[in-house]
């Protein structure tokens, strides 16, 4: 069982700041945690109610790793969810290794996008449609925050945004590959020719497309709006969004071969 | 300034059987509050910050209704929210006016839908897809949920779920109203013959399709998975697919004419 300090230390990593300086991080929920294990990810240690230990003897002789029985309080004391779950577990931020772009691979940036939930969304969806990598601007929510953690289901586990200088970045792609925004003032994502490869920048949507970023697209696009109602329509939020030119994206390339 | 007593009659609406029971609920938030006010919606009265009071003359002018100024105390009493904004509506049920199914119709069905998070941004997406009508079973979140209201931004007051016995619903259809289910095992989205047309059934993902609507569907459909890494990765949730089935649904409708 931990003590004070050590449910102390471990409750530090709910902040940007500590986890980027002790490089860990934690992952909640009993969906995730048997995927995590399995995955070769590196899980430092496991956090978990008695039950759940009793009911995951397999995973506890496979994995060569602290488990921890704590109570529902301690639990309580750890975790960053309101409804806390039955495990946790601690872990080491991976290696990052940046997979070199060509031309006929499907990228995601994220351009400054702060919500969470959104931010773990489109972390899900890369991984569903298989985009080679995922880019993201400094100040895009991390994906270590616990809230990016749970609306990413386990797809962090294959699927992380790499953070950078996002006009660097860009610069330094190679000419011919497209750079394609969602904007609403873009063309129509239905009609515009494109083969179905490339980046997708995606942004905050009250924001809109970074400044900075506007030289280096390619070509804006944007999801018509099929409403007949004469009234003004919210626009899409950047994970909604994303699902829809995902899902074109990946019908083009497929039959772009 | 409302009382004691006003505001915890206000409270009770946070809650599903009073609700049903007054045929009103609330709306909060400084985007959906002046949307409401412009589109005829039956708001009953209004409860704001000065701040609000104070920007908003025009819209107190003309709408002949009280417009209540409450202290951040007393908001955070009547809001639902953890963070409460700063003006809330306190609305009646609109009219419900079901309309008619035709075949060229695109119709959206809530099937177990219990997250309100997901069906508020069904209710987002089937508003901007101009779905002609959604449907829900009894059992899907009602859309006066507080949490339905936000993730649905304004699009409640355009496009609402008509609740259902979703046998007998659909047991009513022409027979030959397409009907079209998400679901794990159907063919592919893309590759499917289909014209864009017809009932889009969306069942909560944990659960898959509810077995006695099975003899209704049509055909059942699933977005297939471009990700190479072996393993598996979670099913999208049912807001995320709703996504892209309505953008493909809608791409369809609009080339078959």
């Amino acid at each position: 069982m931990p003590g004070k300090n050590r449910i102390r230390d471990l409750r530090l990593l709910h902040q940007k700041k500590h986890r980027e300086e002790q490089q860990k991080f934690l992952a909640e929920g009993a969906k995730i945690i048997p995927e995590l294990l399995l995955s070769g990810f590196p899980v430092e240690e496991i956090f978990a109610s008695q039950r759940w230990m009793d009911s995951n003897q397999k995973a506890i002789r496979e994995n060569k790793i602290p488990f921890n029985v704590v109570n529902r309080q301690e639990m309580e004391s750890i975790s960053s969810l309101s409804t806390p779950q039955e495990v946790l577990a601690l872990c080491s931020f991976p290696k990052e290794e940046i997979s070199e772009i060509e031309g006929s691979d499907l990228v995601l940036l994220m351009d400054s996008i702060r919500d969470p939930g959104n931010a773990g969304t489109l972390i899900r969806l890369a991984d569903w449609f298989g985009v080679k990598a995922i880019f993201a601007s400094e100040d895009t929510v991390e994906w270590t925050n616990p809230k990016v953690i749970q609306a990413s289901m386990g797809s962090f586990i294959r699927v992380r945004p790499h953070y950078v200088n996002a006009v660097e970045w860009l610069k330094s792609l190679d000419k011919k590959t497209g750079v394609f925004a969602a904007d609403l003032e873009g063309d129509d994502l239905y009609s515009t020719n494109y083969t179905g490869s490339g980046v997708i920048i995606l942004s905050n949507e009250s924001r809109g497309l970074s400044t900075e970023l506007e030289p280096f697209v390619t070509r804006k696009i944007h999801i018509p709006r099929f409403s007949k109602h004469d009234q003004q329509v919210e626009s899409l939020n950047a994970a909604m969004a994303g699902a829809v030119i995902l899902g074109e994206f990946c019908r083009r390339g497929r039959i772009a071969g």
